[in-house]
């Protein structure tokens, strides 16, 4: 079984935005056991979308399409769709409907002859009804291929890859199991990691594939296996697992291929009913942003105070005068007490506190570009680590937050 | 002048990460009037990527590949790359002596064989020398097309971009100029601005192409002009701007193509010599994180209270207990409250606030789920507009950072 993923849209190709959809329609593709072979993004032309689909017909089993739905002159992927099919476009009645009820309740006004032409869908088409948009999806069988194209918008292209398209294909398809197993490693580098498991990697057995995915700071191994028998799958990746956590179990902070970090702090403040709370500077909030990223974060985040002005250290985070100017805003006495005092502040039973300079400019502090301190204070004591994150700004903020979270998790696991 | 981009890695095609770096070279590739004809992600998987290639071969002028250049198992592009051109691999001195300069400075330990395999490249290649990390860049040309390879890690692959592959294929090519220009419009649906702008839009002149970017509560409009006379371009592009001002002036927030709300609001506020601060609930931090996401924000961004528990907005931000007991947490009275004082304690000129409820859960509030009450205090006012995001949470996040940076520039913008 193997799917093809299409993007449509010249905002792409000249890297205006980032195509997200087609990571979200693989992983969702790659639960019920169809793998991608290829994403492709092409522009909105004509001939290039035809181009593309006669090379895949026949050799995919499913080809999703997004993009280009949209009722404006540049948006033409449904017109070619359309023709691809040799097929004509007629007005669907149940999708006029939901058009003109969503316009007039979004926008209090009537339809648009634009409005209107988003009702037209291929007269031989499947309509995939979108409850959240105005833009149906449509599906289309050709020999062996299925063919379908979804809007472009994100959520409504989630919208109907859960409700629509997914269930379409586990109703058509038999398909072979896929078992991932990610296994979130940190503090190691990816070649030393890599020497120190050649030996297992190398007996591996065959319908078990590695790979190594390494991102600042941490190394993700993730494992698949391919078959037709799930449990077995299952088995054999736990076993290899074993192996694995012997060989280098003191680096290896958790399994689930689904899990962020935020995700995993998140789960094991709740099991233990304690909370977090953040006192942030060089990350400017991008912390608690992604510890309330996570649903249902409000059972363990409290808060946090993101004290970018100097001054608001001192009049927010109660940090000592003193402190600053012995010690520069930038050190590990600040980052300390900015944990210390968040943590009474916000009656935390965790805080952590940045304080760095992320650059490019110099800012308030004689520090290096890239120095960040990270603090966290605990139920019983306060810690302070110091890092160099290099440069650019971007680079040195994430790394922050990823270090952060990690410092945070191996201190909660403690318990 | 035609380019196509190649992104290698299984990581990609089972959705376990997002593309980015083809964005960031399809943007770095426009800047200099080099169009991206087409993206592609496929495996780590010799076959694929060989058949990927010769399809490439003299059809596009650059290809540009990244990824896998790993020192572990799974990535065998270096391999693929060299027997692709018929070359074997040898060891570069340079690039061994930077490798193993970086080992020992990083991890203070000696190299292992797979860190100086890193230093392994095609013979007749081109080095691009990788100053921020272990794996090089390779260049080799071939009849018409010229193949770059590079490293997967984005600010490896970036670093490469600006000081290897730019200069070389500047150098290199004779190139037309692509010239576009980005109006940011809000407010106003695509369909309904479609039709206020059809005439205008027909009339365009051919060598200009409009596409339109809507996303929720606003809709960018990008103009592209291609041609050999840049200061041509420029000019009939403006032309065509003062048009579309006098059709929809009402709705353009402003035209820089790179510059996103925050960037526009961090102008506004340096030029008038202005700051702000934020009181966040449901957006947990997002809006402040946007705001620092800008190089040079501590000169407009006092800091934010992320008051995420409901507790935490009486302690932190001073909101009368009486206040959420008759109105509820989620109320345009709490918001207000929480600018108010916001604005007060971090001794700002501005100050955004927001409470809702994102879901999926019902939280401390009867609001139902998506709605939620954005408050602007300004220095001579404070005003709340209710929303209703709907769901999921992520949008409903989305959507009210959005809108709060939006009518924070509208506001700024009275000045």
């Amino acid at each position: 079984m193997k799917a093809s993923i299409i993007t449509i849209g010249d905002e792409i190709l000249i890297g205006q935005i980032v195509d997200t959809n087609s990571a979200y329609i693989a992983k969702s593709l790659d639960k019920i056991g169809i793998a991608t072979h290829e994403m492709v993004s092409i522009s909105d032309e004509k001939d290039h979308i035809l181009q593309t689909l006669y090379g895949l017909q026949n050799k995919v089993d499913v080809v999703i399409i997004t993009g280009g739905l949209g009722p404006t002159k540049d948006d033409i992927t449904k017109k070619t769709f359309c023709d691809y099919f040799d097929d004509v476009l007629v007005e669907n009645d149940a999708v006029l409907v939901h058009v003109k009820d969503m316009i007039e309740r979004i926008f209090n006004r009537p339809l648009t002859q634009l409005n209107k032409d988003q009702a037209l869908v291929p007269s031989k088409c499947k309509v995939l009804f979108n409850a959240v948009g105005t833009a149906p999806g449509m599906l289309m069988e050709q020999d062996k291929t299925v063919f379908i194209s979804l809007p472009g918008v994100p959520y409504e292209m989630k919208y109907l890859m859960e409700n629509e398209v997914i269930p379409y294909l586990v109703n058509k398809f038999k398909r072979p199991f896929i078992v991932h197993q990610t296994i979130m490693t940190y503090g190691r580098g990816e070649s030393l990691l890599a020497e120190q498991i050649e030996s297992w990697e190398t007996n591996l057995p065959t319908f078990i594939k590695l790979a190594y995915l390494p991102s600042p700071g941490r190394v993700r191994l993730r494992l698949t296996a391919r078959g037709n028998d799930e449990l077995k799958l299952k088995e054999a990746i736990q076993k290899e697992i074993e192996k694995l956590d012997d060989l280098i179990g003191d680096c290896i902070v958790g399994y689930d291929e689904t899990e962020s970090i935020e995700v995993v702090v998140g789960k094991k403040l709740k099991e233990f009913g304690q909370s977090i709370a953040t006192a942030e500077s060089c990350t400017g909030g991008k912390i608690a942003q992604q510890l309330t990223s996570v649903a249902g974060a409000s059972a363990y985040f409290k808060g946090a105070i993101v004290a970018y002005e100097t001054k608001m250290k001192e009049q927010l985070l109660q940090v000592n005068h003193k402190t600053i100017t012995d010690f520069s805003v930038v050190s590990a006495e600040v980052a300390s007490e900015m944990a210390v005092n968040c943590k009474e502040l916000m009656q935390s039973d965790f805080a952590i506190a940045t304080t760095g300079n992320a650059g490019p400019l110099q800012g308030d502090s004689k520090a290096k570009i890239g120095t960040v301190f990270i603090a966290i204070a605990t139920p019983s004591k306060v810690f302070v680590e110091e890092f160099d994150f290099g440069q650019p700004r971007e680079k040195v903020i994430d790394r922050a937050v990823s270090k952060a979270l990690e410092m945070l998790y191996k201190e909660i696991s403690k318990n």
